[in-house]
């Protein structure tokens, strides 16, 4: 199975489900990537579905988005 | 590490976030329970903070809303 990737802006939401999911999948399994500081991945996550943050785009493509931290419009600004 | 508790309540959200996180999770650490069909379990979820569903409570207790299904209020009718 490859990796699930794990898509947050560093939001209190976003790091409490980040440790959730790292503890459920384990580290190896998931990649995390900062949209809010890396902004030029805020066009790949939204190829992939994501329509904010936190979300979990698991390796056969489905997007879990999980509680909610910030639009992904808003990290735009 | 005890079990994760997913609760749902049959709609295609639901399903489609269930068939996700167990094949994540491995169906041996996730136990299911269908609120739509078991009313009884409305308030347990409710007391564990579920406000929607599809919705996974962590072993820690931490609660994950994973998209949109239907809300608790919606399901006690």
């Amino acid at each position: 199975m490859s990796k699930s990737i794990f898509y947050h802006a560093g939001c209190p939401v976003c790091v409490s489900a980040e440790q959730d999911l790292v503890n459920l999948l384990g580290s190896e399994n998931v990649s995390i990537i900062n949209i809010g500081q890396n902004k030029e991945s805020i066009s790949e996550a939204e190829g992939r579905g994501v329509q904010s943050v936190p979300a979990l785009v698991t390796p056969n493509g489905n997007v879990l988005h999980i509680n909610y931290g910030a639009s992904i419009e808003d990290l735009k600004n």
